[in-house]
């Protein structure tokens, strides 16, 4: 991991700041997106942020931990919706068409063979899914830092080919397990807190859930002040990837959309590794998935979105792309009060 | 008024949610999107509801009560800022074109001359502002007739020239007083409860508003059975008017998303005179005006959004319409499981 982050740019915000104050609104009237037209300009050192270029990068991994029951789906369902994706069938696709955002697909380690020849399929295959965490390690340790570093790289690479804002997205069945486990390793928590139904699993499949998330934390024992460890012993492969998209963007001061409770481990691990990289991370929503706001509370953010989402692969991404461009042609097409002749307000 | 709603289509809704249950997603991992959809195909009749000619319409009112000091910006502001919606300079104008939506301007009874030949102003004046109804009524009974049955033909206008899917937006310097007014009197509650700093008033301001409304509600006596009637007391022009483009669009089947504070008090309204419509109209989001989540679970209804929004102009429905766009799109362009080659959730 060889990256810079730089703090937010406080001249530009100063400009958004009193630019939002000038326009002919009530000042803090168009309350959230006047802040994230501020953060925008922030992180892209702009005093009139454009957003033109969207992408949403959806990676995809699989998981050893399903062995313990944790999943209401299949192993076999990570691959077939990787096609979906590349296919254009899938909720990210329609959700990206309408907000005008490329899908970026892209292996980070799913166990079976994904039958395509597709080369918009990005193959940065890591391992064949990882071990089964409540037993051991999920990974090796090389292997969680060629899952970060080639998140970043794609992040670089999508930048480098115009992108100037990113969304994450995750698919791989089981995946709720591991982000729920990197969560309490990281808040120190009890799993019950963490834990939800992921895909649908009933009271019995949750309580295995739970219970594999216990053994993993014991058996591996990840040590909170080491991103990189916990990745290792409790994370994804996918998991990694994201987090890597998310210090890649960071570094390349471009803004970037969370999506919901995979891509929030994703973010954990990424301000553990690089605190700085918070401030370029805009938070899409709430996700229903139970310790959603626990996480959310933990990294002190409030998202844009409670819209009941539990889905993952950048659904919630897409929709915060749309408001936070929304945000910028605020800021940069609407008329002043002096422009439009409108009388501020009296004293 | 001389309007049939019909309830909403019960088999299109059925039919919307089963589709949702086909989808490659686990149920209801769309959360409101999901809801939405079926909302939708109950309101058009339709299996697959689609959005395609959007218009959102601002209407534009001024109010006598603005004598008590209820506001903190001057009466000039209403017709300076319809010139700003038709030159394109505001809020409303940015996020329409961001969503790809028409803005309808219409006067509906701003107190001074609006100087312009512009044709696309739609002038339904009722009356030069309302009286001040801290002195006694806000209009006469067939003004509130006129301003509603105006509200009415310009929905059907706009639905017979093709719109879709409606969205409501206000203009009026002192508006969020006769809206907390009309709330008060529907839902009998204290003004202190709903009242609040509208554009921006300081805390004595907010006391005059306050006065003000409970002088409005003692000398007027509302009969909250009587929406007209509330209507004439303490209501206002934009107001009337709103209601009836809500009531015009349900008659219509055609989905419209309901503003925020001034657009909900419309829509109070609109409910007491015709329950039916209640199940057409989508609450795009709360306003961050005092009393507005009180009003919305007096409808019992929850807002799409809560983006600390407190403008107006209909910025917020316009944020709304592109869920619902996007809530149509999942139901009509997402492949199914079978379609898909997609595993189906274990028992």
């Amino acid at each position: 991991m060889n990256i810079e982050i730089q703090p937010l740019n406080e001249s530009a915000m100063q400009f958004a700041r009193e630019r939002q104050n000038q326009l002919t609104k009530p000042a803090g009237s168009l309350g959230r997106l006047e802040e994230l037209s501020i953060q925008l300009a922030g992180i892209t050192g702009k005093q009139f942020p454009q957003i033109k270029n969207k992408t949403i990068i959806v990676m995809a991994g699989d998981h050893g931990v399903v062995a313990e029951g944790v999943s209401a789906f299949p192993q076999a369902v990570t691959p077939q919706m990787v096609l979906n994706f590349l296919h254009g069938g899938a909720a990210i696709n329609v959700l990206a068409k309408h907000i005008g955002a490329k899908v970026v697909v892209v292996d980070m380690g799913v166990a079976n063979e994904i039958p395509t020849a597709d080369e918009k399929l990005i193959r940065r295959s890591v391992g064949l899914g990882t071990q089964n965490q409540a037993q051991g390690p999920a990974m090796k340790r090389a292997q969680a830092e060629e899952a970060i570093q080639s998140g970043i790289e794609i992040a670089l690479s999508e930048i480098a080919n115009g992108a100037d804002i990113l969304g994450t997205g995750d698919m791989g069945i089981g995946n709720t397990t591991p982000s729920a486990a990197i969560a309490c390793a990281l808040m120190n928590v009890a799993p019950e807190k963490i834990a939800g139904r992921g895909t649908g699993v009933d009271d019995a499949g949750l309580k295995r859930k739970i219970s594999a998330i216990e053994k993993s934390l014991q058996i591996n024992k990840p040590n909170a002040k080491d991103g990189l460890d916990v990745l290792t012993k409790v994370g994804g492969f996918e998991i990694g990837g994201l987090a890597g998209v998310l210090l890649g963007a960071a570094s390349k001061n471009i803004p970037v959309l969370v999506d919901g409770f995979i891509s929030t481990a994703a973010a954990m691990l990424a301000v553990t590794l690089a605190p700085a990289c918070k401030d370029y991370l805009i938070f899409a929503h709430r996700s229903k998935e139970n310790g959603h706001a626990l996480m959310l509370a933990w990294l002190n953010v409030k998202p844009l979105l409670d819209l009941d989402l539990r889905l993952g692969e950048g659904t919630g991404a897409a929709l915060g792309i749309s408001l936070a461009e929304a945000a910028c042609k605020i800021l940069s097409e609407m008329a002043t009060f002096g422009e439009a002749n409108v009388s501020q307000k009296e004293n």
